[in-house]
């Protein structure tokens, strides 16, 4: 029997009613108890809307405190927010929206005209839902930890991405595991700079609400900005990805340091260079590498702090209660797919029957990516699952941009692969064998139209065949660029 | 569908290998990994006594590292642990050996002796169970949340204990909502001057496992032992009684205070007086009043620190993520019976189905215990459960005093009731009317043989009749000794 618990914000506005809830980078804060109030008004609101239990909200925002209230709205209608990412082209949102059943899609201001773009039948701006009548109805009291609660979208090696169901019961597990590995202190203070449409910036936001904890929220990532708040806004963890970490180390002069409050930068999103490590170690920057993917619910695996000397390069150990195992290559290999297990783990994708038989073995989570434990336990990734590309933070599947460069005519056949990056930590790069020539900029216009920014590759090289082994497989291995 | 986690402790030793899990006051120590290699051979060495999955076995024993680690044992095990009051007379523990049908009780060495007066058809001592056998069988590695692990009795009003079943869920839970409210920090150590075979005891070893974290355990409590150890031993948390919080404030010389990392003593187990959690906050002694019972696994109710101030006498509020309400004894009244809910609450009664059907209202608890919540939603406890008497942590029920003194032939009527005791809180009272006269010791011999020491009448008063109202009723406020 799944477990019922109070709602969270409720419980939280009762618990801290003036207790910070966000503090956004442009100065706005909102306690516990008036982002009850403004989530519930928002939710008679929608509630006006017909928005029934179950139904697939779409959310296209960027980080702000209506975006969060409206993300606690849907909660007390026991709706589910599908998350969208504000980077993707109209046609890779229609994909989500259909698949995922989206007949409302609610926006910030500044980006209804994208989503009126979307074939969403309804959109709403954030300042349209506000002039709505408020409906008298009686918003859930209760939170079934077995109820699904959110949507985010994923790719997958064949390149059509899927959408992970994250429950409420994923969520508080995550944040329970997270607190179980890091220690709560009634001082804490989490610094978000990373969108809330991710699961890193979500996941987050809902630790808020279960721990009581205020989050220092940015619109977006800006370097001076969070130096700035990391020295005098009493943040003690942060959320990051490698380049914010390698923008950071760079940014702080030389014998400075953060104030000793700062606990830890919690980096997730793709391993991080040794070198930034030891340049972070050497500022007394207070890295905590990690290793988990939406699937997940963000972190699964974390190095803790104490262990970061001495085992820099690994993700850490599986987080209580997480469970994490090797499926090695062949028997007297170390490395083998890393698979995992526990509560904060999604029971499977939306609507992918197959794919959900398919992803798990006994409750296993099969993750494709490659990794080996030390004797002691250390989880080291080798390789992300199958050739997954992650350029700050973002995840790129190869298929993905090889699928939009295969529907140029003139393109024969095409393979993307990832490029070791300084400031993205990895950037996609494209080789295609043509079968007559054409214009850079015609194909690099047309892949603008079709992908979102960030998977656009950064080079693209043209070669007279892909390399192939004797069965005719692509070597993609060969393909690196150094 | 329950969750399925890793073994708490197999997990911590991995975690914490060489992190300190219980520190005794007799200076034996023991880290995770080698709790977790004890507790593992106890359970392989049980496993020769036939143990199956879900059977009940008998723990008779005071605090010990040895206890503690067959308590884990016998979760390797998938076993049951009845954890009995060393306290109890032979005709007391055969009740609740019965009850739970109990076959194999395992003893402290120093208690083989009590345990073998009882019915249990197997006795074994500590010493014993070491001597034997490992067998070489599978241990448990996973912990479902739904199994039950551990049944402490308790007394009702008909006097006759019920077992309460503690699932691993109530188990976590229990110390999930006690981090959420009191925070965790890697620097945390929780004394327990309380008996294991309590909730208060076994609910924070079991926190022990699932923080990661130190346990200072007391064979017994002793005033100068805790005061010593308060002062030297790095404490952070307490577990607490009235009775210790009043000989601790007591001790403490005047203008002296104990180190700022002591940050609660969290007192459970009745109401304090008001006097003296005024001495105790002028000595900046930081105690956190809070409500719970044996069936919500410890303390589901807890004020905290900051709050300590303005709401002397209030039990706090219900902790994440557990629910309060206040079921009004009549339209006009506030006070009213206190209902809980929440996943730290038992299923139920072993072996009582009809008690528990009536135990719970659509998921809530019927405490049977006043109170009214304030206007920002403090409780406040105004009358335990009937008429429980609540004498130095132990729960005391009239009931099961005048069933024995009923079985007097010479007593014709008797009832019993609290009186306010400066050491122990309160203690039991009671009130005779004899169909002959009997001298009072005799009287006294008989219910030291079938009742613990702590529920022996602290007086006896022979009277005339016991005072009721027009429908006869037993008025046993007027029996109020001051």
């Amino acid at each position: 029997m799944a477990e019922v618990i109070p709602h969270w914000l409720t419980k939280q506005a009762d618990l801290h009613p003036n207790g910070l809830a966000i503090e956004m980078d442009n100065g706005e804060k909102i306690t516990f108890h008036e982002l009850k109030e403004k989530s519930e008004q928002l939710a008679k609101k929608l509630a006006g809307s017909g928005i029934k239990k179950n139904d697939r909200i779409g959310i296209l925002a960027t980080n702000s405190i209506t975006m969060v209230a409206i993300i606690h709205a849907l909660s007390y209608l026991g709706a589910v927010s599908v998350l969208l990412n504000i980077r993707l082209t109209e046609r890779e949102m229609n994909f989500q929206l259909n698949d995922a059943g989206v007949s409302l899609l609610l926006t910030a201001d500044s980006l209804q005209e994208q989503g009126e773009k979307t074939n969403a039948e309804v959109v709403q701006s954030f300042s349209e839902i506000k002039k709505l009548e408020q409906k008298e109805i009686e918003l859930k009291k209760e939170i079934n930890l077995a109820d699904p609660y959110t949507i985010i979208y994923t790719s997958g090696t064949t390149g059509f991405p899927k959408g992970v169901v994250h429950t409420y019961g994923n969520h508080w597990w995550s944040a329970i595991s997270s607190a179980l590995n890091l220690g709560l202190k009634p001082t804490d203070k989490w610094l978000i700079p990373l969108p809330v449409f991710h699961v890193s910036g979500l996941s987050t936001m809902i630790k808020s609400v279960i721990y009581g904890m205020p989050v220092y929220l940015m619109k977006k990532f800006n370097t001076e900005t969070m130096h700035q708040a990391l020295l005098f806004k009493n943040i003690t963890i942060a959320s990051v990805v490698t380049m914010m970490v390698s923008r950071l180390v760079e940014r702080l002069p030389e014998g400075e340091s953060y104030p000793a409050h700062l606990r830890c930068l919690l980096l997730g999103g793709g391993p991080a260079p040794e070198s930034l490590l030891e340049k972070a170690k050497e500022k007394k920057v207070p890295v905590f590498q990690s290793y988990g993917m939406t699937e997940t619910t963000s972190q699964i695996v974390t190095l803790r702090a104490q262990d970061a000397l001495r085992k820099i390069g690994s993700a850490g150990k599986p987080l209580m209660p997480a469970q994490l195992k090797i499926n090695p290559l062949s028997n007297d290999d170390s490395i083998g797919e890393i698979q995992v297990k526990g509560p904060m783990v999604t029971n499977g994708y939306y609507n992918r029957d197959k794919e959900n038989r398919e992803l798990f073995d006994q409750g296993w989570l099969h993750t494709g990516d490659l990794g080996y434990m030390d004797d002691e336990g250390y989880l080291y990734v080798v390789d992300r699952r199958s050739d997954l590309i992650i350029s700050g933070g973002e995840n790129i599947y190869p298929t993905e941009i090889e699928n939009v460069l295969a529907e140029i005519p003139e393109v024969k056949e095409a393979a993307v692969t990832g490029k070791a990056d300084e400031k993205w930590g990895e950037v996609p790069v494209a080789f295609v064998v043509m079968n007559e020539e054409v214009q850079p900029e015609d194909m690099m216009n047309y892949l603008k139209k079709h992908l979102a920014k960030y998977k656009l590759p950064k080079e693209i090289h043209f070669v007279e065949e892909l390399p192939r082994n004797a069965s005719n497989k692509l070597m993609k291995r060969k393909l690196k660029v150094k």
